[in-house]
């Protein structure tokens, strides 16, 4: 809820956001930016479903023979602290000017480390928990990042995840590892499969609802929180139902765009902290994590009947709130949304998660909820959770 | 209306937007913006109207006897070459490190123009009309500008107006005229009378009509647009008739920003080409002049009945395009917005006004306008507000 002050308004601040195109033809687009700036050696990282030859001759057609590219694709799943120490390694070697990140938040989170880092000299782990400062944008190295998937806003986003050696998540956070440009071309996201198109577009319609609704939402964010749940609500059916539909494809790439400044600006909630604790226990794909976790959570959510969330209720469709729990699970039905966690989490349950959920990480985002979940709270979400598998 | 390319979706650009705060405390603030870039030496252009000796001493308090500062407000009415000149003058030679305007459009626009040309060396009248590039912003002195009217959205923008020697008016253009920091504090604008809260208010709130509505529309223009109109619908009755109403001042200058951003990312249309020749025939308030012209012209605008003009009338209340013309002029009488021409304009007729009105630097406004308006047209819209006079 918005603190309003006594003076009866609301002080906030919105940081500088960086340049984004919506446009079919990102990679000449790449082109155009990387020569602008003399360019001539650029690092792909590439996300490693896409066809590395194609995404070689098709960037290399589209920079022309005089640009030198070198693409790295050698990781898997989230983001590890070796997998991005490797990648900057090869960036290194290669003596990259640029670096271009195409691919879903995995993929573009570790192409954002590596700008940031590529002129320091030091190691990828100096950074972790803001233990050194990154050097100011200016002075990195120039960067594009292209989502092939909507949902995370990697490539809005000062946030960067990455698995640290012992398996505890460490983060690279900052606004100065944003890109210069985002490029949200629906060619790269028209691909998807109907499921992961389902679970990366909840990841963006949640990420918008709990920075619309949070402790720390402000009007500021919800400029772009709002208009996220609007196209998202809109356009996500049409993008699991008819995956070449590239007018749902567009507004889908700017939900999730416009859902990560809304992030950026004011954090998220609960549904996030449960997971990401889910994340640690056992693999699982982070967008159906935070559905499960978000349907799970929602009523307790609502107890607290902010005008906030009444009115993202609304832009929802439903005018009550209470309606709003219904409508989000006949939302995830029609989007084919099993329900359930992976096969993974047989060998756990509930009292296996809480010790993570109470663990310090989690707490910023536990904290976010309008609500504060007591530890009574998050056993039942638990057990609700495991329930499902 | 947003061209929808073969393939279903709309390219468009968003450039990087700068940092803006809802402050209570703006002055301190500025300070440690300031303080935190090692700036010892403030330039401040502040509107004539402002009590120099309440601002140089509050500013003074808030940024410590360590800062030097020097105060400029030796100008009335639109900016001038001249006046520009000897801002720029005068920061020289206080050797400003920073440079914090606080004033209306007028104000803004003069300390944007003195900041991006600071450290050339050149002359103000060598950067008209892109005749040489301006430094980028991280070759400019810090900026800090707060508004102290909400309306010309001066502070989000990269437009700068000012009448060259032969009365034209000329523009110094670019985004690396805006300001590292935007701070809108509702105390600075609740002293403003009503009818100017009023005149300034419709400028914001036609800003964000046009670029909402315009022949160069986009989402990314309208996610601005369209909280600038439900804004300012919502809000502009309130800071009209309740001056200190901090929370309806706070909501107008957001309007205002945002309206700045989206005509920043898609120009104005016809209701500003007519502003525009007016002011060249005789002085009046811009913000009168827009609204006066606004009501002239919407009729014709929305003949076209686009999509985005139906969906800006719903923010306005109105399902029934239709219905807008009426709801605007009650809207406009409900502001107490008084129609007629200033007693200035006795002298002239539409006759007078067309020349300006054909003349080349009044063309990209109108041809903006998603149907274009002839010559007839224009006479027309030209008479009918001559004949308010």
């Amino acid at each position: 809820m918005a603190k309003t002050g006594q003076e009866g308004f609301s002080p906030f601040a919105v940081g500088q956001l960086p340049a984004f195109e919506v446009t079919g033809d990102s990679l000449a687009r790449a082109a155009d930016f990387f020569s602008q700036r003399q360019v001539r050696r650029v690092f792909i990282l590439a996300d490693p479903f896409l066809d590395k030859t194609l995404i070689l001759s098709r960037t290399q057609s589209a920079m022309g023979a005089d640009v030198s590219l070198s693409l790295y694709s050698e990781f898997s799943g989230e983001p590890k602290l070796a997998s991005v120490q490797s990648a900057l390694n090869a960036a290194r070697q290669h003596k990259a000017e640029g670096v271009l990140g195409i691919g879903g938040g995995s993929a573009l989170d570790m192409a954002k480390i590596v700008k940031s880092c590529l002129r320091t000299g030091r190691d990828v782990a100096d950074f972790v928990m803001q233990r050194n400062p990154l050097p100011p944008m200016d002075a990195q190295v120039p960067s594009v990042m292209i989502p092939t998937t909507a949902g995370t806003g990697s490539e809005s986003s000062g946030t960067n995840i990455l698995a640290l050696e012992n398996g505890n998540k460490g983060w690279v956070w900052g606004a100065e590892t944003r890109p210069d440009l985002a490029l949200l071309d629906p060619h790269f996201s028209a691909s998807l499969p109907a499921h992961l198109t389902a679970w990366t577009g909840m990841d963006a319609l949640i990420h918008a609802f709990e920075a619309a609704t949070n402790r720390y939402t402000h009007k500021g964010a919800q400029l772009y929180a709002h208009d996220a749940i609007r196209l998202s609500v809109a356009a996500l059916p049409d993008a699991v139902e008819q995956p070449d539909n590239l007018a749902a494809r567009t507004d889908m790439l700017l939900a999730s765009y416009y859902a990560g400044c809304a992030i950026n600006l004011c954090s998220t909630s609960i549904a996030h902290a449960l997971s990401h604790a889910l994340a640690r226990l056992a693999p699982i794909h982070h967008g159906l994590a935070t559905a499960l976790a978000f349907e799970v959570t929602l009523p307790f959510v609502l107890a607290a009947n902010t005008a906030e969330m009444r009115q993202a209720a609304m832009l929802f469709g439903v005018p009550e709130l209470t309606d709003l729990p219904g409508q989000l699970s006949r939302f995830m039905d029609r989007l084919g949304i099993e329900r359930g966690l992976p096969a993974a989490f047989a060998a756990f349950d509930a009292d296996d998660l809480m010790p993570i959920l109470l663990s310090e990480e989690i707490q910023p985002m536990r904290e976010a909820c309008v609500i504060y979940a007591s530890e009574a709270d998050l056993y039942r979400f638990a057990s609700r959770l495991f329930e499902q598998k």
